[in-house]
């Protein structure tokens, strides 16, 4: 596989932890002194970080488990990336790729069935996030790694007390 | 062309066959004894099957041109694929892939223009379905055919009389 | 890093270029004959052209600066390209993608803070138009350039006095 096609699948793999919550293999996507950053667009080519670096696999892995909302019944969503502008200099790399962010609300089934007139999907899709990854990569034995992960988020975040 | 983008580009044949309701083109994608199941989410990681799987190329054809809903006047369709996790064992290829589909209604230019104010584009997009392919290929006389391919989508359907 | 993936790239600034409204940047990834045509969809498989052609990458900067809508305070967009079919021969290569465009509006926080109840993303990410990119490039001392473009869009265009 090619380096290129081995840095967009950390991306495709990072996307898919996320979405299932599962902080073990985002986690593991990331060296243990990783530094990964969330900032939201304060204008054209401006942005702010919003709260604290997380640093390391273990952060990342913690901060899923402890801080990402949980899927309702019948939730899901998918991070998708997309435009990916890489560079490689030997064992490091470098990624920023465009990402929107697509919430999933299925509809459930009633107990007596579909109503009258229902036909095809039942449910939602509505993108709800949009922006940039800005990444950093380190190959370590064979294997790559991001060492830096910055969230570039087109829109303000509400967050309690804020 | 690198086996990867090769591989990528079934799907984005695929997705264009779809979007064109184009059966001929889907089928020819397929083996004759592809298995394609649909399968729908029924939790986190779970899902079940959806009606009894189509098998091969005239099969999908077949699917095509008498199951799937024509597109109205000014509809049109997008699949969209991403964040591609790519095996490759010799002649033989596993990949998994995002999906979003964008349902298209084109407004029609009334027979005395636009109203006045109205700016841009005129009609909507509207993500309708989401899910993952997780596709097998198989590389024959030089070309690679899907052996099996799973539609696993994250929201119920209701078809008549379920 | 790969023809193919070097030819994504030229896609992928371009609608990094669009989103930005930089016309210099946008305009450089042309040479200086590129032939640049708008075009909607007037049926399953037909469009017909939108205006004249946009003339090389001076004329494509000077299309950007006057005549794409600047984003209003708090906007942004993403034009995101998928599925690319790409074919190359020597130093001459094609490029078919399919392109979603989603509109960006960020809420402004209020100065008081954020109202009680507020959580997550504040303002609205929306798909507006969709269609497909139809790219002919020519290697030109070893960078990829757009010798041709068109601008397959699903929907028609509302401009003054149509």
């Amino acid at each position: 596989m090619s380096d290129e096609q081995q840095i967009k699948e950390v991306l495709a793999r990072y996307v898919r932890a996320t979405d299932r919550r599962d902080g073990t293999a985002q986690g593991a996507l990331f060296t243990d002194e990783a530094v990964v950053q969330m900032l939201t667009k304060t204008g054209p080519d401006t942005y702010e970080p919003v709260g604290e670096p997380i640093i390391g696999g273990a952060g990342v892995r913690y901060a899923v488990e402890n801080f990402m909302a949980p899927h309702p019944e019948g939730g899901s969503s998918h991070h998708v990336t997309a435009d990916h502008i890489i560079e490689i200099d030997g064992d490091f790399a470098h990624v920023n790729a465009q990402v929107i962010v697509f919430e999933i609300r299925a509809a459930k089934r009633p107990s007596n069935g579909w109503p009258a007139g229902a036909f095809g999907m039942q449910g939602t899709v509505r993108p709800i996030e949009s922006g940039y990854y800005d990444t950093d990569l380190h190959r370590i034995d064979g294997v790559w790694k991001i060492v830096r992960h910055r969230l570039l988020l087109d829109m303000p975040i509400a967050l309690p007390g804020t």
